[in-house]
């Protein structure tokens, strides 16, 4: 008999209607109707918080990322339940956080609460419940019949149940009539020897530039303290450099060994400096490429280098290896 | 005989190769191009900029308009040629500047150089010019077989032809083997009694959230001197308020007269506050609710709106208003 144990962190799939709004609350909605779907496992639960995902922060992605790791030779699979808004910041950090994951360890939520008539709940506690029996060890989010990898999932709908996709790969699997259908050779390495590290650095900022973006923010926040900045810039990596002229003040928080991590702000395909003559004015001066990488993984992985190592050589070669699949293997 | 004017501005489509990688320069090809499509419109040209697009910034877009706005009586359409990764910035901004345009004005470019061998900037300078043409007033965006409402554009792909997406709103018209085909209860309303109106507030600064982003930063915002902050929150509008306490910090703001625009770091689908506790309690402290709109166009309103008022109550019922089919009109 297979065992499966259920983390509940709140969001909506937890919510009940309140004076305030939805709020999410402990109940045993979720465990009951995963009881309801498979009589044939065991299901634990284990109430973590009650957070509406906007609150779900660093702390508690290390409290999760523990517990998850001291369950691993318990269970057959995992399956957290979390709220949408933030799910693809968490399942990026726990790629990163618990790495060559012996088990499923698969996201889930829903965008109507549990309760509701026409929730979405029950069909990705569906999805979630297959992908945990897998026996396909990896950290995933499962949502409306699409299992994504946990540091290629972007929520990029508000609304809708189909809410999130899988960035710069294809579902790693999907849900139809013929049932679970993996795709094994869309999954990373993994030698089954799992590790927990919950060293990172939280001090980390990221900055989409608009065409009125003053550099010298970038000052201003190294004063302040940050140690690593993403930055979102146009297109394949543009970055201005005539009047508002980010080179030279990106140079100089380098210099001060703050490594800078260039995404793109389009949602779609990976970002290449060696095309324009901006992208080779931002690669000479030493900024790391995020290549294939969401915002998402490329914070969430910035944080987490920062908490292992303070030399810019070994946090560029961090960023040149795929630790979870957030990049493509081969760069 | 029709006359479009065609405004260059640089970017991808009029770039050649140099040995700092591509780059723009003034030359005759864009006109050459038009006049083998089409020999019985008259073309002429003006070369405003050569500006790979991430250069282009508030001091461009106030000449560009200024220069369409002059030649609106003389010209039957205009095409504005123009780098695609800050396009979506411009083509949102002229959309506020210029208001009730009485032609056509299209901006378009190319995601490979006219000289390629590969180019797509033929189909997208045919797909422009049937627009100019078209005797349908507005500001469009004309990329890949769409033509999308100019406050409307995201550019959401870095590399493929396939670059933007009209958001929130079905493209205003496309083209296939029928020819032309506009969708005329989509337009915005239009007096035709156009207005130049080029007044606006460049220091306005658009913060991304992350679960690590420290609400402190916004006090540091201020200090430095921004006049206007829009925040992209997660999901229909989530903002963090334990621990990392935004609605503290953004309460502080809103009472030193500093109006902060929500709108949420999903591409598609609208903000909606009245939903989560998290967004009631930003409700309350007087945010400004982005709707529908897109951060392109929330960042370039509220730096057009503060252009012309400080008066919070002017500036709310701005954004309560489609100005140019930015938001859904019955908001």
């Amino acid at each position: 008999m297979n065992k499966i144990l259920i983390i509940s962190t709140g969001g909506t799939i937890a919510s009940i209607k309140s004076t305030e709004g939805l709020k999410p609350e402990d109940n045993d909605l979720i465990i009951n109707a995963l009881k309801s779907i498979d009589k044939n496992t065991s299901f634990s639960i284990k109430h973590l918080f009650t957070l509406d995902s906007s609150n779900i922060q660093p702390e508690e992605w290390k409290i999760l990322a523990s517990n998850v790791y001291e369950n691993l030779d318990y269970y057959d699979g995992i399956i957290i339940t979390h709220g949408t808004d933030t799910m693809a910041y968490t399942s990026s950090m726990l790629c990163f956080m618990i790495q060559n994951p012996k088990i499923p360890i698969v996201f889930t939520g829903s965008q109507l609460p549990i309760n509701n008539e026409l929730t979405d709940a029950y069909s990705n506690l569906r999805y979630s419940l297959a992908m945990a029996k897998s026996k396909t060890p990896g950290i995933y989010l499962a949502f409306n019949r699409k299992i994504i990898l946990g540091c290629r999932a972007v929520k990029v709908r508000t609304s809708s149940f189909h809410a999130f996709e899988s960035i710069n790969l294809t579902n790693v699997a999907s849900i139809d009539s013929r049932g679970l259908r993996i795709i094994p050779e869309l999954l990373p390495k993994n030698n089954f020897n799992s590790t927990l590290n919950i060293n990172i650095e939280t001090n980390v900022f990221l900055l989409k530039l608009t065409p009125t973006t003053d550099p010298k923010i970038i000052d201003l926040l190294i004063d302040y303290g940050i140690k690593g900045l993403v930055i979102e810039a146009y297109g394949t990596g543009g970055i201005s450099f005539i009047r508002r002229n980010f080179i030279e003040y990106l140079a100089k928080a380098i210099k001060k060994n703050i490594p800078i991590c260039v995404c793109s702000q389009c949602l779609y395909e990976e970002s290449n400096f060696n095309i324009y003559e901006v992208g080779k004015k931002v690669i000479e001066i030493g900024v790391i490429e995020a290549l294939d990488m969401t915002t998402e993984a490329c914070v969430t992985k910035l944080m987490w280098v920062l908490g292992q190592t303070n030399d810019m050589k070994k946090i560029k070669s961090y960023f040149k290896t795929s630790l979870a699949g957030e990049i493509k293997a081969d760069k």
